[in-house]
């Protein structure tokens, strides 16, 4: 199909490996959209390679992870590939918002139902249908998948990983916002794309996905302890309850003096991607 | 005195370290600046450390090195300080062009002496004298130094090991602009800064001071052969054959496929913080 065909825009040595942007018209979200992906050394030799999935936080692209993070360098020893989609449809005729926390760069990977969003913002599937296939047809990825995430981001991986769970072998996250329907960030967003039922926001909220019982691959979470957002917006401790009640195979770090800055993310990246490494190579 | 008060304005954790970003009122300069400086592990528990200045290249703030080369990892391994000055003087009185490669972001490293720039634009001095000496009193520094750069920032590294190589342990560089006297670049700045009087330039020009048989400390340069500006700018070739014919103790290596970005920095730091390491331990 035409409205498959990647677009490469930029391929940068790094690590041996290749740090790659596309562009492609999305058909979800009924846009064109740009994302990044590193492959590693291996990858570039012929190798189908595993690949980490990363959904980023409010406001950010698909660059601020592939610039910040320090990843490429671990991604390179472990042989995995790191496919970073941006967090929002784009464009001029994508409904916006003035807030950072709502509209463009914050589409908090739900679908929509709500107008004037419903014709764009419509994330999950995106990432989960579109994207990963698009993905492993075009690039040399071999099938493995383990998803991880940052705050918004975060909360991207683990509603993924809790509502697909045969698809990822493993899930991390870096101060998520577990409980979305439970903080102001959250309810503002779903109030906006999903409508005041709260019903819909359940399968939304990783929590309440937790709490109904649904699987979770293997998890590992780190959370700063001087997070600005900790208090009103992330509900960790909500998180470590519901996880504990439900018996996921999991690891939650509260990491004393960490804030919710890229540099605690690169602090962390290599525990978690030799994390995903071990379930993804088994 | 009051002018070297150091004003702390962000602290953030980093591999159990500090990314700590200062402003204080430059006397060289006469204006207010920022800079950045990680302490390792080492420095908080009340240690005294070595520390790796790092100049940065064109448009560059003390922040991109911080947020993009993964360099604090390293640091921390290693026990070692990174020093993180802007790239040129700043404020609203601060005389400016409208180009990437003149006035603000782009001072080259050296101390101005035609209008209007000379009444700020004196980064040579601002870095060798106020700024290694405002750290040194005011943060946990046993006084080792090493040098590092990248473009006009490894120019500037280059040009202060070799005229204070008392001073540095060791001196590297990324990509380079190693013969400012000879490149579009160098010729616009310091036409501008310096005038027209050529021999004044050569005292800030890498090549022409190892011609003059200065003497310079252990160096290491990475050169990524397919960075854009090789050709027109850097002058890799005129460095290999002076670092040769004046005996210096030196590795210069052009890395296959690598461009000028940090990614390419991101890829080659640990290399150049080991390098480092190693000459200001002995």
């Amino acid at each position: 199909m035409m409205t498959e065909h990647l677009k490469l825009i930029s391929s940068v040595r790094c690590f041996e490996g290749e740090q790659r942007r596309y562009e492609h018209l999305s058909e979800t979200l009924n846009c064109t959209m740009q994302f990044s992906v590193y492959l590693p050394p291996q990858a570039l030799k012929g190798e189908s390679v595993a690949t980490v999935l990363w959904l980023s936080g409010l406001t950010c692209t698909d660059e601020n992870f592939s610039a910040k993070s320090g990843a490429q360098r671990v991604a390179a020893q472990l042989g995995l590939a790191l496919l970073i989609p941006d967090t929002s449809p784009r464009g001029d005729q994508v409904a916006d918002d003035d807030a950072y926390d709502f509209g463009k760069g914050a589409g908090f990977y739900v679908n929509a139902t709500e107008s004037p969003w419903v014709d764009h913002y419509q994330m999950y599937d995106y990432i989960t249908k579109e994207l990963i296939e698009l993905a492993h047809v075009q690039l040399p990825l071999n099938g493995q998948l383990s998803i991880s995430g940052h705050s918004m981001g975060g909360h991207g991986a683990l509603i993924m990983a809790l509502r697909e769970s045969n698809r990822f072998a493993s899930v991390s996250a870096f101060a998520p916002i577990a409980h979305p329907s439970g903080c102001p960030w959250g309810v503002k967003a779903f109030s906006g794309y999903l409508g005041d039922n709260r019903e819909t926001w359940r399968e939304y909220d990783a929590v309440e996905l937790l709490r109904a019982g649904k699987k979770c691959p293997p998890l590992l979470v780190d959370q700063g302890s001087d997070d600005n957002f900790l208090a009103e917006q992330l509900n960790f401790t909500l998180l470590k309850e519901a996880v504990a009640e439900h018996g996921v195979l999991a690891e939650l770090r509260l990491q004393k003096g960490y804030d919710h800055s890229y540099y605690f993310i690169a602090s962390f990246i290599e525990a978690h991607l030799q994390f995903h490494s071990r379930y993804l190579k088994r």
